[in-house]
């Protein structure tokens, strides 16, 4: 075992973080100005999701939290593939997806997406959003998907940003290592959301964080951040003891007022019990963990192939955002981890002090063992 | 969250233990009476995996482990379904594996199991194991595969047998506490061997031990010993701080010398990968997690239904011994957890010790953050 904790800890060394707290960078919107300077003003570490944003968006919204923050936060982004989607697969998704949109009732046509220019697209407006990450000097940038373009990592380090790479395989781990970044989050297949594999088989990489986490620990000589099925004290702890410099959340910071959680959704996860999730690829093209629903029992139960991600994510916009708007929880994208039952209803920053305080019980009751 | 730790530490003051540690009852062979009476002599709870023992064969090992120690052990058992395998599936599955005989060389002819007669077998042998448990006064015992007849508890506890019975999801838990057992062992999805789910949706129950064990530590008033991914000191750091009263722990004692163990498994657990292991039901036809080989592989890509347990299990039954007689290991049954990969090359009574100090080294590092 790797017993070098003055290492494993500099992250919150490094970050001047009071607590080795992560709030996940959730793509989509969840991440508000206010969440993400509220964890960081709690002594967290709040995490803008760039995933969807466009360069302007993420300007404001840098911008925003450092109005109400002057603590460290970070920015997420997703790595884009070069995997261009089968222009079949699309034709056949679209089809597929019309009673949706009648159910929907969505009038417009929906535009069938180019696959070549869409991995173009994605491409420009990640290095949109990285030039605004260095230019906005952002604290922390993590990123998964995928690994980081070796310019930009020395390019964004010298800049003084701190990077966070994730892994879901101890392989991934070290290539993700090799490229020198500064902290690994191992996400642990109980995870929420998309899966953040790049370089291992998908299944193969449904491994479970108790297992993961110190894999990846006795792998690499960096910092491990543990993420995947922890909502509480007894999570972290358990982070901990399995050797992880911190833990990052994402799930259990959906139901905080501060996130931009439609009511369905929130709902749905604080009524979420620990077998409500499945993993899908129906609302992106890329395997993720949400709380089933009719969405995705119709996918599961199709014969065809979905396009790669991001066509079908394009092709199903339309449809989240009214399903999400109109309630229809059966059509909606609900990201959940294993332990969204573990939901609470409090505020940002009361979750936070009250899961550090759990994790300070747990940990002294561990003790007197 | 339970924060009853008197209730959950029932376990080790109950049965005496040094340790709240667990060496699974796994079927097969590997827990000899060596073994079990080497974990009970250095603190732990060793475990004879009576899975597909005849009444005679675990008499036999019950009073050969009673020569080795004076401690308590416990004898694990499978509750039968009543499902009948499909006659049709059982005749391709039986065709499918013809080549595998040629390429082992098995000579003789394979017997077809009759599917009804195969259920009737199960349940008759499954009550002379507990005939002998009950009479052999056999300090506790785990059960997986389902709910132990009522009045089998009653009988079994009148006796003084501490019951732990196995559930994979909140759900499970609950009727296991229904039935007012002493403990349950909630299983991960990292877990080697063999998905105990009996109630829940195979895929759903799919739950990782860190996502797993909190809930069903506050869904009962049981104490809950955490099982899937354990291999150290640091997952049973993990265990004690996500609520557990103990953890228990398979893979990792695959490879202690007092395991009977082919040198060629043992080999494959010590070279594994975290990412070498797969979901199969190709061996028994029920699914179970092991390193990934040629016949998992075949059957992965096989388009029919595999015959139900235990039709599979008869059918593979003679292919599996003569792989693992000839070290074939593609075609072997080489179950193991995700974290196999932190096999050690220890006696059983030197690993326990040696989890035991590291998770003491653990807490207590924690304890100074």
């Amino acid at each position: 075992m790797n017993q070098d904790r003055l290492w494993k800890t500099r992250l919150t060394e490094r970050l001047g973080l009071r607590f080795p707290l992560i709030q996940a960078g959730m793509a989509g919107g969840p991440t508000t100005p206010k969440l993400v300077a509220e964890v960081a003003n709690a002594g967290g570490l709040g995490t803008i999701g760039a995933g969807y944003m466009t360069a302007t968006g993420l300007r404001e919204v840098v911008r925003a939290v450092r109005t109400l923050t002057l603590q460290p936060f970070a920015v997420n982004v997703l790595v884009p593939s070069r995997e261009i989607a089968d222009p079949e697969q699309i034709l056949r998704s679209y089809e597929y997806l019309l009673p949706y949109r009648e159910r929907l009732h969505l009038r417009g046509r929906q535009t069938v997406p180019e696959p070549a220019e869409l991995v173009e697209k994605e491409w420009a407006r990640f290095q949109e959003l990285l030039a605004v990450i260095l230019d906005e000097k952002v604290p922390v940038l993590s990123f998964t998907f995928g690994r980081l373009p070796l310019d930009k990592i020395t390019a964004l380090q010298s800049a003084g940003t701190y990077l966070l790479g994730t892994a879901t395989t101890v392989h991934e781990a070290k290539l993700l290592e090799e490229d020198a970044i500064d902290c690994i989050v191992a996400q642990g297949s109980e995870a929420g959301g998309h899966r953040g594999t790049f370089a291992s088989s998908f299944s193969r990489a449904m491994i479970g964080t108790l297992a993961l986490v110190p894999q990846i620990v006795d792998a690499v000589n960096l910092p491990v951040v543990a993420a995947g099925g922890i909502m509480d004290g007894r999570g972290v702890a358990a982070a901990l003891a399995l050797g992880a410099a911190g833990a990052q959340l994402g799930t259990a910071f959906l139901s905080c007022p501060e996130a931009s959680v439609a009511l369905a959704y929130r709902t749905a996860l604080l009524e979420s019990r620990d077998d409500s999730t499945v993993i899908t690829s129906a609302f992106s093209g890329k395997p993720a963990r949400g709380i089933a629903n009719t969405f995705t029992s119709d996918w599961e139960a199709c014969a065809f192939d979905i396009p790669s991600y991001p066509a079908q994510n394009v092709l199903t916009r339309e449809i989240r955002s009214a399903a999400t708007a109109t309630g229809a929880t059966e059509y909606c994208s609900l990201w959940a981890g294993q332990a969204s039952a573990l939901s609470r209803d409090l505020s940002a920053a009361s979750l936070l002090a009250t899961i550090m305080r759990e994790a300070s019980s747990v940990i002294n009751g561990l003790g007197s063992l």
